[in-house]
């Protein structure tokens, strides 16, 4: 899956399974073999793997390879109990990863509707086997109906003579899905379609996923990079070096609003000074109708250590002792800042480029 | 000098000169003697002191230290030569430092001029320390007087039956300046007249001297304190949790135009967004009349190091291998989103608030 230059966390083919051993990076690129779903939740509870999609298919492909030569004696509902055991397992490596348990919930009720009516035992297996497969399939086919949706939106936006340089931020690629990525996706296929001049990522203060992440998948693509403080990006857009400004989205309230990674918010100010279009990439799992508005989105806070000691908290004390601080991991940019919302079902646009959007008749008229 | 409580990096007393160790914060905070110019040469070149105004007054003092108590049996002519070229060393522990040559070559004038007159030797050296001292007690006296300006300003243009909320960027405090500070000076003056509610300081990537430095004024002065990534300010400014940003100035053009460590410019704009206010202080000294606005000021750029690796480019490496770093120094703010510009003379305000300032003008009616 994927081009063959694009960086692949998720090397899956039936009976085997290798994760990009995350913790590792940017200095190894190393892979380790997941031969059962004991070693897909060690791999999940240690950071092997992490973002929310590729975390939940992750943990259902592990038990994929386990199931593919399983001698198994029992009956299709026994088969069907011992793979609904194992997801509940595998939920427990991440108990808060919704994605994972909701992934765990729908692969639990395939295999007992195929109990019902299967022969054998293995025939349960083979249905979990490519029901795993399918999600692995379906969020890369996903991301690439983004990418391409995408590159072909700014294009007609932005396209000219000149190429198009974009800004992105926090790691939205391979190594957050299944492959591919998000807002990365788009950047992967402006480069693929050879419109794309270069990508500059931030950082991506506290915890460096810009610089540690975005960049190995940019150099590992060998698509033209550069890395920027978080703090430099209203000078890059006021030099004109970048036309877009392309990020991912953890929820998308109806009328738009976005919560993602801290420091997204202050980007779309900063495009909106300098008249550079501010793009959001997401599937629409990440829309969350239920939402009026941002303002119904909590704001997780994060350790004061993020910020304390060097390496994401990890390492050395570099602050002053005593000091106070507020680490909140996402903020929330509104609509009016957006301009448009990049999905695999389409771009999603507004009539009031000053306003809302209205997800909701998107949505409908997508179906 | 200073409140008994504020941080002070530049202990003085005739005869005796001892500099905080800079290179050990803010993990330790240690004091070492300089007897004499060869100690003062050696704390600025292994950056025991940084900070332009405290390199050229710590070089001062250490001679200052140095001829106290010299048995010096020469002419008065002599003598003048003695510290010239004492001065003329002390200018080689960091060529590039305009301040320091400058303060060099006004201090090599007085003592030629003295020794025309000059009776003894003696004569000499203590028209070299009072000189010395003036500059010590002079910088200081000077970021008093922005403190008092700036918190008077302040709370007239802001005051009203709440505290006031300030956000602060790089260090601008007691360990850049003789003491006391420019914007941090602004922040301890609003302290001292019980109408600060909080400071925030940002982390200041890459170098974090907002972290590292400006956190640890703050926790040593016990001003309420909270420290943010650069890139939590526009959540920070929208939660309404900061009526001003106060910040320094390397350098201020003829229209107010200000280059200032990279991401000044980032805050400027949401503070514009938002509707906060946005303040420079800084001595008369930082004014350039010579350039008419800032679009003559050239952006220095610094190693990719400080991103690459952490603890500003002295630790581990952080990011991958390979990636293209953009490493600017400064930013340039525009006059346009600067409220005011706090200086020792008074504040300089504009008649229109979305134009330029008349930086001539003041200069003259202040003289």
């Amino acid at each position: 899956m994927g081009e063959s230059s694009a960086l692949q966390s998720i090397l899956y083919d039936r009976g085997s399974l290798r994760l990009l051993d995350q913790r590792k990076l940017p200095l190894e690129e190393v892979y380790i073999d997941v031969k059962d779903s004991t070693d897909g939740w060690n791999a999940i509870r240690d950071m092997v793997v992490r973002g929310a999609p590729a975390i939940a298919i992750a943990a259902a492909l592990s038990l994929a390879v386990e199931v593919f030569d399983q001698d198994f004696t029992g009956t299709p509902a026994e088969a069907a109990s011992f793979v609904s055991k194992k997801l509940e397992y595998l939920v427990s490596s991440r108990p808060t990863a919704v994605n994972l348990s909701d992934a765990a919930t729908k692969l639990q009720s395939l295999v007992s509707r195929t109990a019902e009516t299967a022969k054998d035992a293995k025939s349960i297996f083979l249905a979990f086997i490519q029901a795993a497969e399918t999600m692995l399939v379906d969020d890369v086919a996903d991301n690439k109906a983004i990418g391409s949706h995408g590159a072909e939106f700014l294009q007609r936006q932005l396209g000219s003579s000149k190429n198009i340089s974009v800004l992105t931020h926090c790691n939205t690629g391979s190594l957050a899905t299944a492959g591919y990525g998000t807002a990365l996706g788009v950047i992967r296929a402006l480069h693929s379609g050879g419109i794309l001049e270069k990508a500059f990522c931030t950082e991506t203060r506290p915890f460096n996923q810009g610089s540690r992440l975005t960049a190995f998948e940019l150099v590992h693509d060998k698509i033209p990079a550069t890395l920027i403080a978080d703090s430099a990006a209203a000078a890059l857009m006021n030099n004109g070096q970048v036309q877009a400004v392309i990020v991912g989205a953890d929820r998308i309230a109806a009328n738009g609003d976005t919560a993602n990674k801290i420091g997204t918010y202050n980007l779309s100010i900063s495009a909106k000074h300098h008249g550079v279009q501010f793009y959001v990439a997401a599937p629409v799992t990440s829309i969350d109708l239920s939402l009026p508005s941002g303002k119904e989105i909590v704001i997780e806070e994060r350790s004061p250590k993020e910020l304390l000691n060097c390496e994401g908290g990890l390492g050395k004390q570099v602050a002053a002792s005593g000091i106070s601080v507020w680490n909140p991991a996402f903020d929330v940019t509104p609509a009016n800042l957006i301009t448009a919302i990049i999905t695999e079902k389409g771009v999603i646009t507004k009539s009031d480029p000053d306003g809302a959007f209205d997800i909701k008749a998107f949505i409908e008229a997508a179906k």
